[in-house]
C-alpha cells in the first residue's frame, strides 16, 4: 500500500538545555517518513531550496523513503529556529524563515496519486485540499494543523474536515479549532465536522483516539531523559499510519496497535535531535518498545468480590 | 483487615464554573473513607468542631465508615474556601480557617493500633510520624503531603519517608520534593529515600505507579463533564487502599488493580461537588467504571511483522 506524506522539509536550530544543533534535518515531512520508513516504504512531497545537504536525506533512502518526488528549488530551504525552557514545557521561535516553502505548490506525480495512505502534515490547509484534489482514491487520509491555519484559514479548515479521515491535533489546537476546553468534548465536535476519527496528542502525557464507539488512550513512554521534543508528533503519526498502511487493516483493534507504534516512534523522536535517535534503532527496538508500552498499562480485572 | 485514615474533616465552600457549595463534607479524610467504604470499611481518625454536621457523617455508617474515632473538639470546625478557573486547571483558596485542626493531636485508639492498612492524609508530618509512633505493625503505609510541608518540614518529611511504604502525590509535589523536573526521575528519587512504591498524581491525565521492578501507568477517565475536581487525590487513595485492604493481596498484580479502583474514585470525585457523587453509587457503578477502563487502554500486540 502506497504511504505518502506531504509536508515540510526543513533545517532546525534548536536549543535545549542539554545543547543545540544547527541546521539539523527537520520537518513534518522528514519526522514523519523517517519514522515511518521503520515499518514501511514512504513517498515524500516537499520541496527544498539548493542548500539543503541532500546526502543527509539519501542516508533514509536504503530504509524505505523515497524522495524522488521532492521539488528541487532555486533559493533557500525552510529554516526554524527555537529554544526550548529548562523543563521542555515551553518553546520559543526564535525566527522562521520560509525560503522556497513560501511558494511551495504541492504537485503529486501520477505514479503517487494512487496512494492508499495520505498524510497531510502541518502547511497550509489550502494545499491540503490541492493534495486531496490530485489523489484519487485514498483509503485513509489523515490531517494536522496548529493553531495559525485555526486562526487565519478558518473556513478552509473546516472545508477540509469534511474531506478526511482522522484529525490528528495536539490538545491546543483541539482545544482552539472546538472552543470547547475538555479534549473529549473536542474530538466529539471534531467528529461532527466529517472525520471518522480525532487523535489528539497531549506530549509528555501521551495521546487520545476518540471515534464514535470509543475512546483510547495510549500514555507516553516513561523517558528519564527527553532531549529534544521537536517532531515528536511528525514521527507519532508516521509509526501510526505506517503501521496502517503495512497491515492494510483498518479494524478498531488494528488503529490501536497503531496509536501504541506511534507513541513508540515519538517516544524515540525526543531522545536525540533532529531524526538522530532513528539512526542507531532498527525492528528489534521497535518491537521491544511497543512491548514496554504493552507492560506501562497492562493490568486485569478480577472477579467482582 | 483494618483500614485506617488519618487526615482532615473539613467544611468546604467551592466555586466551580458550573456553581457553588457552601459548607459542604469535605477533607482529605472525608474524600478518602466514603471513597473508600464502597469496597471496604474504614475507620477514621480527626478532629471536628462543635458546628460540624455530624448528620451529614452518619449517613455513611451504613456504608462501612467507622466516625467513632473522630474527636470532637470545641471551637469551629476546619474550612477552606476556594474557587477553580474556568477550565479547572488552577484553584485559589479564598480562605483557610483551621479551628479545631490548629491543635489536633492524633490519638490513635487501642482497639485501632493494629490496623494493618494506614492512611496518612495530608496533615503536618509531624502528625503523620505520631501516627506511626502508635500503630503497632501495619502491613502498607501510604502517605500524601503537600508543598507547604515540603518547603516547611522538609526533615521532617525526609524522616517520615524513611518509615512508609508508598509516597502518593501530585506532579509538583514530587517534582518539588526531589527537586527534579522529570516525574520518572523524580519518582525514582523517592524510592531511594525508603518507599518502595511512589505514585505520582497527574490530574485529568492520570496517575503513574513506579516501584523498582516497573512502571504502571493508568490515564484519568475520559470525562466530558468535570464538575469540582477538589477531594480526587484523596478519593484515589481510597479507591486504592480499600481495594488492597479488602484483598489482602500486596502483589504487583494487585496493586496496579489498586491503581485502576483509585482512578475510578477519583474520577466519580469530579463529577459533582463535595462527596455527593458517591451518594448516587455502588458496587455495579464501580464494577462498570473498571471495566470501562479496561477497555480505554486494552490493545493487543501483533507478531512482529
Amino acid at each position: 500500500m502506497t504511504l505518502l506524506v506531504v509536508g515540510s522539509i526543513a533545517l532546525d536550530s534548536v536549543t535545549t538545555p542539554f545543547g543545540e544543533t544547527a541546521d539539523a534535518l527537520g520537518g513534518s515531512a522528514v519526522f514523519f517518513s523517517v519514522a515511518a520508513s521503520l515499518l514501511h516504504p514512504v513517498s515524500v512531497v516537499g520541496v527544498i531550496g539548493d542548500d539543503y545537504p541532500i546526502a543527509e536525506l539519501d542516508r533514509w533512502i536504503e530504509r524505505g523513503v523515497d524522495w524522488s518526488a521532492v521539488e528541487h528549488a532555486k533559493g533557500e530551504s525552510f529554516r526554524w529556529k527555537g529554544r526550548y525552557s529548562y523543563d521542555l514545557q515551553n518553546r520559543e521561535t526564535l525566527e522562521t524563515r520560509l525560503g522556497v516553502f513560501a511558494d511551495f505548490q504541492p504537485n503529486i506525480a501520477e505514479h503517487l496519486r494512487d496512494a492508499r495512505y495520505v498524510f497531510l502534515g502541518n502547511i497550509d490547509p489550502e494545499l491540503q485540499l490541492m493534495v486531496l484534489d490530485q489523489v484519487r482514491k485514498p483509503e485513509l487520509v489523515v490531517c494536522d494543523t496548529m493553531n495559525y491555519w485555526i486562526q487565519s484559514k478558518r473556513d478552509v479548515l473546516m472545508d477540509l474536515l469534511g474531506r478526511i479521515d482522522v484529525l490528528m491535533v495536539n490538545d491546543s489546537e483541539a482545544r482552539e479549532l472546538s472552543g470547547d476546553w475538555n479534549v473529549y468534548r473536542a474530538a466529539r465536535w471534531i467528529l461532527e465536522q466529517g472525520p471518522s476519527m480525532a487523535v489528539v496528542k497531549q506530549g509528555e502525557y501521551g495521546a487520545v483516539l476518540v471515534d464514535k464507539q470509543s475512546t483510547f488512550y495510549i500514555p507516553a513512554y516513561p523517558l528519564e531523559e527527553v532531549f529534544d521534543p521537536t517532531g515528536a508528533g511528525d514521527a507519532f503519526a508516521g509509526g501510526f499510519m505506517a503501521h496502517l498502511a503495512r497491515t492494510g487493516d483498518l479494524t478498531a483493534h488494528n488503529v490501536r496497535r497503531a496509536m501504541v507504534f506511534g507513541s513508540a516512534m515519538g517516544s524515540f523522536a525526543v531522545e536525540a535531535f533532529s531524526v538522530n535517535r532513528f539512526h542507531e534503532i532498527g525492528h528489534p527496538e521497535v518491537t521491544d518498545r511497543v512491548r514496554a508500552f504493552a507492560d506501562l498499562v497492562r493490568f486485569d480485572i478480577q472477579p467482582d468480590p
